[in-house]
């Protein structure tokens, strides 16, 4: 039989009708949608593993998904693959791209880092075409104050202290590769890139930066409430529609 | 009474869920929404008079209206309005601005010119972020192609042949100010200002750049085209989710 195993896609998703990534009993999540799709796609259904979770609402410009075709044979030539499958699945969700891996690669132990992006649509008048994409916060952010903030996150730490409550990983050391704060208008845009992340993790982080522009939390004691591991220390959990998946690097 | 007689809104709306900007029967229409948010932060129903009508699924970025206080006192301060306004608007209307006007003001008659933009994803793979917010073209257009042609119209001329059938228009002479296309990525962005359009005259304009770009129709045939005054010889009509009325001068 054939030789191809798997199959990586990456996935772009408008996370707003989906409880997330996840298959879960009686919520459409978009890893079922997936599932669905190559099940038309292909005739049959194989299992799909993704790079991670994403929350409710949450988006992605480019998740990270493997199909296991086991050693079946595939019919879809590669680079139509995107286009079968995008008929098929419902218009909020796009496969990019499709490449054949061999059977050893998995799409979440495999990662090198990922990359999130938070958007902050940042004026007290709403954007009509950023409704459940942006988080809309009305007050004049000091994206500078923002920037120095998350400086001091960028390394290896514990941030235990940036885990919402009832999460159960052991291990909750993670490195952050670069965290940067940038204003283009009224948009603050947040990239931030981590070999790993906790539950909530970005979206703490962004809360965090958040009241340092509103002069709650000091620029300096970040690395004191890191060294915490306390979560009251922290900001705020962001909202989810402003939070996109944005690179996968393996 | 006061001497404040009409305010000028700047109003920005997804026009995915509106029957266009006009008041219609059975239909929701963007006038309405406003005309009830001004009813419900002025405690009183007034006129608000529109620019110009949009198509259903046409989007603004800065649609142009006012409201008609006759002799009332107005009881927000003007820099409030948009904020005030906005509570009571649907999520995807959004007042921008207002300002107030002497009672001369009408903002149609008083308009200098008017600018539309058009946005085509160009790519087979749609983009999730653009659903109903931008044509999705699967084929490479030459936007150079579509630079120079768009050339050809700018000026002077009857446009009687970029029209939809069935509008009684007499005078159909508009003046293109300027009509550019640029490429950004997988995006063809098309930008066109006049001092007036016929009925589907820009969606019109785009098919025809369209079918240029596909060798349907030569560039240089474009004089001709346009002289001809035959709807027939024109391109077809691109889809509303595309077009975005993006300023108003007066």
């Amino acid at each position: 039989m054939g030789d191809i195993l798997k199959c990586k896609l990456i996935v772009s998703y408008d996370g707003t009708e989906y409880s997330g990534w996840q298959v879960q009993t009686n919520a459409p999540t978009v890893q079922k949608a997936v599932q669905d799709a190559v099940e038309s796609s292909f005739g049959k259904r194989y299992s799909v593993t993704g790079c991670s979770r994403t929350d409710s609402g949450v988006h992605a410009k480019a998740f990270c998904c493997a199909v296991d075709f086991k050693d079946d044979n595939v019919s879809i030539p590669v680079d139509k693959i995107p286009i079968v499958m995008n008929r098929y699945l419902p218009v909020d969700v796009s496969v990019l791209n499709a490449e054949f891996k061999d059977d050893s690669f998995h799409p979440r132990y495999d990662v090198v880092y990922k990359e999130y992006e938070y958007l902050i649509w940042n004026s007290p008048i709403r954007n009509v075409f950023l409704n459940n994409r942006a988080f809309c916060y009305p007050k004049t952010l000091d994206e500078k104050l923002m920037s120095d903030a998350a400086d001091y996150f960028v390394g290896k730490h514990d941030f235990a202290g940036f885990m919402s409550v009832g999460s159960s990983v052991e291990d909750t050391v993670r490195e952050i590769k670069y965290f940067t704060v940038r204003r283009e208008g009224d948009r603050v845009i947040i990239n931030v890139a981590a070999d790993g992340f906790l539950y909530n993790m970005v979206r703490i982080l962004v809360g965090t930066l958040i009241e340092v522009s509103e002069r709650k939390i000091a620029v300096g004691d970040i690395p004191e409430i890191i060294a915490s591991k306390n979560r009251k220390n922290a900001g705020f959990t962001a909202p989810p529609e402003g939070l996109y998946l944005s690179k996968v690097v393996y």
